[in-house]
């Protein structure tokens, strides 16, 4: 790996009552929540005394695509940036609407009564927000798709509070690709694994 | 788009006898035959008084996942170089065999008949050497899987040739992810598309 940046890697186990089975469809339990969550209380543990740290948090997929633009974009976050997101919510942008630099609502169709009917993708958070609000974290006994209004609701009141990034939300800087499960079929006929006495490095 | 390379958009129609439809194994007909040769018939003529231009073409996928040191490793190309491709032909790693820096075999376990039995991903080409063997191309009319053998063939004579990199192909810098194809369900219902009003750049 090129390490131009620091980075730390966790892990969290997710309780076996909400692991999904192979034939379960992805969205039938809460998936991400204890990792997610682990990665908040990291940050909680290693900044505590750290009232003038800056610096913003942002909910990454392996598999979304990522114009570096965004990283710019939400640089600058005071409280909850909101931006849209391609090819998620079955259209081909989901997004804020905005108004004189403030969100007025959303153009969701899939469950568009939830508060902040948005992906995971689609907002960041300012780091010491995240840290005064001692309790916020993502919980397992939400409905689907309530994730992120779950959190977001925790850090903000309202609407008008969020900062719409990427030109007044016009802009479509993060998508919702997904990365199809690799077919390993011939994989396992071997005796010797393929990666036998390959590098990482 | 951050434009800080030059790029070409070309495009090629595929006849339509040779078009899958929805149905269709995304294996049934060849694929990218025209887009690829039409960008080799672009070398050609933007090239064809440029013998002492250097360059490689590699023929990327806008889905496959790249470690920027690939970029690196093929920039010094003399023929064809070959290299490992992480999640492709079934295994974890599809790879050539090298000893002594010279490639002896191949590990790739679906259809290893194949000369040259590699992922389109897994070889780049000399430019120069491209422009001499002015007949060389990929081809609709050869088997499932024989676009790289036929393209490689008509290049080089014999492995020998081949040059191995990712340290004697023992590290992989470039993986056969796919991206699923976007679920766009509730864009069809929308009297105004999702991205009206939108902006580029």
């Amino acid at each position: 790996m090129n390490r131009k940046f620091e980075f730390t890697h966790l892990n969290a186990l997710t309780p076996n009552d909400f692991k999904t089975v192979d034939t379960d469809p992805n969205w039938l339990k809460p998936r991400g929540v204890w990792q997610r969550n682990r990665a908040i209380e990291w940050l909680r543990e290693h900044f505590k005394d750290s009232a003038n740290e800056n610096g913003v948090v942002y909910f990454g997929d392996d598999d979304n695509t990522y114009d570096l633009k965004l990283f710019e974009e939400i640089r600058n976050t005071s409280r909850v940036s909101i931006f849209p997101v391609g090819l998620v919510g079955g259209l081909i942008v989901e997004k804020p609407l905005v108004a004189n630099d403030k969100v007025i609502g959303f153009n969701s169709v899939w469950n568009p009564k939830r508060k902040y009917p948005i992906d995971m993708a689609g907002f960041a958070v300012n780091l010491q927000l995240l840290l005064k609000k001692e309790e916020a974290s993502f919980s397992e006994q939400v409905p689907r798709g309530y994730q992120e209004t779950h959190l977001i609701s925790q850090l903000i009141d309202s609407l008008e509070a969020l900062e719409p990034k990427g030109r007044q939300c016009k802009q479509v800087l993060v998508w919702h690709t997904r990365t199809e499960k690799p077919k390993l079929r011939h994989e396992r006929k071997l005796k010797v694994p393929s990666t036998f006495g390959m590098i990482d490095d």
